[in-house]
């Protein structure tokens, strides 16, 4: 490891030492055991010792490493196995299961940690010079095989760790943008910028463990979309080192300078060169910032609550709303309440009751408001207004505040349901409202086919995520209860049911999550051939000698998910 | 002609027999004698008779044309010199002068109708086989050289007038959303969607006489843009025909397959395909529509204002502010005002004159207000006070509801100066909000200093005409009093110098003209060359036989701007 570098666990999210527990959550076992036949109280496997892995030996040439070397210096250029290991893999429950067992595919032979934007010109143009594979490297949070070298690759592999590249460079406080560099991770860049009293407003599940850099080349969004957009909207301007030249975009509201370039460069997810920096937009911080909630009798009613706030005058930052199961879920992964609040439930169980509403068809929804005291009352009262018309019911600001302190640690509970037997993971996609309750609904049933014939237990649920004028959103979770050595195959049957769906129901193939390998199967379904034939065209004109991350968003040959797969 | 297709006059913009008049608005002569020197009341050059014209014959092969008709149908394969002189240019003002002398240039060899979009995939697949150049049209607006052949071109050809499929193709009323065909115009599109209760909200000073088709083939905005948008934010899905494929983008809301391959079709200017039809936003005909008109003692306390508005919370669909010469401009080119207005705006320049305003330096702006009257009036409040702080005064609904009723006349106005030996045209960018009033200076500056050069009079003028977040675009008008055989070298030698000083003060190229030939030469400048070769890339991978619109956005040789001019 690198001082000053933050790194996750070789073997799941986030820092070592921290981890889910459910010992203060008495329904949340229960919960469990009714869903999904799963006594949590009982571990089936653990991570095993990191000695106890096979990692291959580095290949780097003796010739490749004194040339590392002298681009970032010796201390920059790891080959230890832990760091390879921590950087051949993102945090995908394939890439969880694997590393596990020690499946470690084509580990990367050595991670470079470059400190400016010299030294990645440098690394660039050595990989075209010299033929090696170059990935570039954030947080590592990515689940769809974004950067995992190819299986097989017969050529070095070189992780470019942007991590020492973290400074926010500067502010325009008249224009509301920053320059920060593309290695820095959330909460440091939060830091930097909420100490001078400015925000970016951008809050990816993946917050803690993800950079600048990477949203970027991912198209990411965050929770707070509904007001500060998604990252190609908050990115304005960038520099990205590419074989020979270093495109240079400045900051720009808005251009009609031909095809996008910089939208070329979002979800590029390193083919076409490695992001260095960038200008973003920044918010002073809100006066108020307030999360109500509210529970509907069906999603349907939830769904159709924030398809009309997205059309009405109401501004939120964010509007979401939880399918029956997901509900279920929320509550009974809340802590033992006290006997206020337990009188407080039993208040509102018994007006749901009244209100002829059945109980486990209820859906909880938070909405979002900032900005002044006078500004987040009035967008309250119009959007109160279209919450009663769909016969919702609201409860406060109490379950928000809840959300908002634990809204980034759902990924641990991930690595905690593996110890215990379930392989989960999340697919999300957005649709036209009009299609928003069809593909809910159609998605659960493949989902829940494709365990059937798989012969396991399984859950889906699901959240509407991010609004948008036309559509949405929806972000669904899924476990399925296998701890037998083929579980990769029934995560592989679950997820092209889900995937497979999303093109069936008029969504794509990812709203945030990116292609990477794992989506890549879908893409000519999703963009269509023609779609396809334009970013290879690009990818191929740029990168002729397949040195930048190749093998992610369009590849030849076996789709990537078999490929990677138990059954493969 | 062919009926039902809309076309402008072959000469100048907008429909025959429609033009600008100065007779009612007596304020104006006596404002153009003074700011240029120029007596209006006397015509220096007027419109010779097309039969005047050398029109080149049409090079079209037998073979061609026989391939064509059998595609479009005789009719719709049409190669009278007329039709060919209308669909040779667009309405830049370098057009309307070479037009009116008989500097025809390559004037396209027949211009073909498609009437469906199997049509279409017949023409362009034809393009590539029999190697002919295939350049679409739409309501021939653009200002930037965007639909000329090229000098010299030796091939046939061919222009495709999308005009006949205009059709709205269906509502989907619950997601927002419109499939709307490419070449419907602007009126007509609105026509289609108000009888049905929806509008786009797009509104370009082009809207008349411009095609949706072309307002995404160039990346457009409107004047509305502050709440619907630019065209880039409203078109959610499209279908654009491509050598040996047709490309279908889905509407949806937000997507992360990879860059953007909507982002490369809009800006492409046809040269990697022809749009067929989109699927765009639409939204409820709002319930109240306000313009509100506001003074400002300075331009400074204008962009100020309208800077506040953009960070603040309040929801305006526009927010303009003219410069003092623009001001004036606007005042002079108004009707005589009956008694009760004449004493109205005694009134406000007593108001003024008290306030110690320098009445040479007063800006006049608008600022518009849709949604239930509650959110306007809500609205209303929060811009009145950012107003107020910034020392503006408000005049009412009045001037606005002028505005609105005449916004799409102004380019009328250009041939009308045309007649008197006044050059004029338009060209616009955006900065961030800190460099916006010094790009204003210094492009005035720039331009004055190069009519000096050239020892013609002229004026340059500038509104704010689009906010954004990080910043906003303003419009430039300039016009150059030079009837000589010359004038267009005085129009290149302004023009350049604007479009520089963009380059030089934080500015893009353009903000909604696209870039065409007229703007290729600063594109290096402006996406830095690793983003011109990006394009070049995408380009020269779709096309590479060349056939689509070449020579558009980039373009190897001499500058497009000298290689046109009167000077080459």
């Amino acid at each position: 490891m690198i001082e000053g570098v933050k790194q996750q666990k070789w073997w799941g999210w986030g820092e070592e030492g921290k981890a889910y527990s459910h010992h203060d959550k008495p329904k949340f076992a229960p919960f469990v055991k009714r869903i999904v036949g799963v006594d949590i109280n009982v571990s089936k496997t653990s991570v095993p010792p990191f000695s106890s892995l096979d990692v291959p030996a580095t290949q780097l040439t003796d010739e490749l490493r004194t040339k590392l070397e002298g681009i970032v210096g010796a201390t920059y250029a790891q080959t230890d196995d832990e760091t390879r290991v921590v950087h051949a893999f993102g945090k995908g429950v394939r890439d969880l299961v694997r590393v596990r067992r020690g499946e470690l595919g084509r580990v990367p032979d050595v991670v470079v940690y470059p400190g400016d934007e010299d030294e990645v010109v440098a690394l660039v143009n050595a990989a075209v010079e010299d033929d090696f594979v170059l990935i570039p490297f954030g947080g590592g949070s990515n689940i769809v095989a974004a950067t995992e070298a190819v299986p097989g690759e017969p050529r070095n592999v070189v992780v470019a760790n942007l991590g020492r590249m973290k400074s926010l460079l500067e502010i325009d406080e008249i224009s509301g943008m920053a320059r920060i560099q593309a290695g820095v991770f959330g909460p440091d860049m939060e830091d930097q910028l909420q100490a001078r009293g400015w925000t970016m407003g951008h809050q990816p599940d993946s917050f803690v463990w993800s950079t600048l850099g990477g949203w970027i080349a991912t198209r990411s969004s965050g929770m707070q979309s509904d007001k500060y957009g998604d990252i190609s909207d908050i990115v304005r301007g960038l520099r990205m080192v590419m074989p020979g030249q270093v495109l240079t975009l400045r900051p720009l509201p808005s251009t009609s300078s031909g095809p996008s370039v910089r939208e070329m460069v979002l979800g590029s997810e390193g083919r076409l060169g490695i992001i260095t920096e960038a200008w973003v937009q920044v918010h002073r911080i809100p006066e108020q910032r307030e999360l109500q909630a509210y529970f509907f009798a069906t999603y349907a009613d939830g769904l159709k609550a924030c398809e009309q706030i997205a059309a009405s005058d109401a501004n939120v930052i964010l509007a979401r709303v939880s399918d029956p199961l997901e509900t279920q879920y929320i509550m009974a992964n809340g802590k033992a309440s006290g006997r206020v609040g337990k009188l407080a439930n039993k208040a509102i169980q018994k007006l749901m009751e009244r209100k002829g509403w059945d109980l486990d068809g209820i859906c909880m929804s938070f909405v979002g408001f900032e900005g002044s005291a006078n500004h987040v009352r009035y967008h309250k009262g119009l959007v109160s207004k279209i919450i009663k018309a769909n016969n919702g019911m609201g409860v406060g600001k109490g379950p928000g505040s809840l959300y908002d302190q634990k809204k980034y640690d759902t990924p641990y509970i991930r690595d905690f349901m593996l110890d215990h037997g379930l392989v989960a993971d999340v697919s999300e996609t957005t649709t036209p409202w009009a299609h928003a309750l069809e593909i809910h609904t159609n998605t659960v049933a493949a989902a829940h086919k494709a365990l059937e014939e798989r012969g396991v237990r399984g859950v889906v649920f699901c959240h509407l995520s991010h609004s948008y004028h036309s559509g949405a959103c929806q972000y669904f979770t899924f476990a399925i209860a296998d701890d037998s050595e083929d579980n990769l195959v029934s995560y592989d049957a679950v997820k092209r049911a889900i995937q497979q769906s999303f093109m069936d129901n008029h969504g794509t193939v990812s709203h945030h999550h990116g292609v990477g390998e794992e989506h890549s199967p879908w893409l000519d379904q999703d963009i269509s051939p023609a779609g396809v034939h334009m970013q290879r065209t690009l990818f191929e004109g740029i990168d002729p000698g397949n040195n930048l991350n190749p093998g992610k968003i369009i590849h030849d040959g076996k789709p990537g998910i078999s490929s990677n797969s138990a059954d493969a």
